[in-house]
């Protein structure tokens, strides 16, 4: 079958829950990568390995990384910021990294305490250290906008990306709108520019945020730029520290009902998914985002 | 100058308004016309004439209309669902009249308690009653989607079209999506259509809710469509009561942040609408809506 479906990539475990303060209990986060998984997402980042000191919510990466790699037929990433964390990852069993990385100089200092330069270094590492049959995700953060600088000058988002390809041309690149104030005609030309750039790059991948009401806009700005990989977050949960209001990323099922209003395939259930959604919203502490649930979520408890 | 221009059409004070069951005070009402016309606003539908027996909130139409039109420049506009009323408007001093018809035939009867046959008639009617120099706004609702019927047939859309268009070819026409519901590629494609079908119409906007998060999502596609008219409500006040849960016409100010950072000008000074959309939050049993004002809001407030 030649038709376009959406592939989605959970991002709720990771990126949603590393922005919780209060520690959320492992068995907790189990259930809901249970619930996900149940709802037909077959792409999740399920936790980070990073440092359990800076990051206390992603202490039980290798627990929680066994668990999720046991649901038959997910594919699994893990979130990694350096390549002292990437062989960790690898340690514990991981066979699909994501590994960070900013356009802006600044973010990058901030999020993952490296220059861009040294990042690049980092990931040439552990492009080496894969072992054959492991996958790789790039993210690239801060590709169109910066909390710091504001909007990236396109070129300055290619030139980073032109040591990356070389490294590993097979990895998928993730362009992420971490600000959440880019708009769908910024998503379209950088994924045009990009793709003309790098023809030897073939696996494309959308991230973005809602703060400013524009998450599901970008992320059909980006289907109809040919990206048929995007990455949502469960009840919108999410954020970035360094992106004051940065309050979430899109909502999964925000994603799923529009493309299925739209008549595209995501292999999800709606109605089990908004239970799951609801039962994030329920997490102490959570920031939480997305439409949809507000209106749809009553009926689905009630055929629940 | 060639460069297209986004022109937003305020539908709070009507719209909006409408939609709160409480009676606003007629001052209040004032007090936030100008408030948004102090932003830079200059289309406005400012009240209805309806009966004040089925909407008392808008009992004060004649006194409300008055005020508005004597704002330098601001074209007013005040919607009427049938011909008595319309006459009522029209002797009330009203210039730009916003006449109302649903696609759907259930939606029609809901909603101004006629068949649509009994409306195009109405329609008639008043485009006879219209004074020379008088402007009409055609809404045309339930044009994309039905709360009962559910999507609408692009030709059903165009078959009722048809004779309103030729009854008042320079009408501007408004498709509105009265659920929410409706994805950009639907916004774009009855767009091309009626545009197709109808040369001698070229005056198109257009009206949408964000109840599902796709509210901008629409805008940009109806603009990229080539319509630079389009309904918004200031702190996404509003929502149709035959619509459950649809509960907010797109916000103003997701609006106009949205235009600025494409670049395409509004004409409107966002930090002087935020403030009138705070104000906006505050009405007694107001329903709300809208994404920026939460993250810019604050700093608007500390820099008034």
């Amino acid at each position: 079958m030649t038709r376009r479906q959406m592939t989605i990539v959970e991002v709720g475990p990771r990126d949603g829950f590393q922005s919780i303060a209060e520690v959320i209990p492992t068995s907790v986060k189990l259930d809901l990568v249970e619930k996900l998984y149940r709802a037909g997402l077959r792409r999740m980042e399920a936790t980070a390995f990073v440092s359990p000191t800076a990051v206390p919510q992603m202490a039980d990466a290798g627990e929680v990384l066994r668990h999720a790699q046991a649901l038959p037929g997910l594919d699994v990433q893990v979130l990694v910021p350096n390549l002292r964390n990437a062989a960790k990852a690898l340690d514990a069993g991981a066979d699909h990294l994501a590994f960070v990385i900013s356009v802006s100089e600044k973010h990058n200092l901030n999020n993952v305490r490296r220059t861009p330069a040294e990042s690049i270094d980092d990931y040439r590492a552990i492009a080496d250290l894969l072992p054959a049959g492991g996958r790789m995700r790039l993210n690239l953060a801060t590709a169109f906008d910066c909390p710091w600088d504001g909007k990236m000058d396109l070129k300055k988002t290619l030139a980073l990306l032109e040591p990356l390809v070389d490294i590993m041309p097979d990895a998928e690149i993730c362009l992420c709108d971490t600000t959440g104030r880019v708009t769908p005609d910024h998503v379209t030309a950088l994924f045009r520019a990009a793709r003309d750039a790098f023809p030897a790059a073939n696996r494309w991948a959308y991230h973005g945020h809602d703060t400013y009401g524009l998450g599901v806009a970008n992320v059909v700005a980006a289907w109809e730029a040919g990206i048929d990989v995007i990455d949502a977050s469960f009840a919108g949960l999410g954020g970035c520290p360094f992106a004051p209001g940065a309050t979430g990323n899109v909502a999964t099922e925000d994603v799923v009902w529009t493309f299925e209003q739209m008549g595209i395939g995501t292999g999800v259930d709606l109605p089990v998914l908004l239970q799951a959604a609801v039962a994030g919203t329920r997490l102490p502490g959570a920031l939480i985002g997305g439409r949809v649930r507000d209106v749809l979520a009553p009926a689905a408890e009630a055929s629940a």
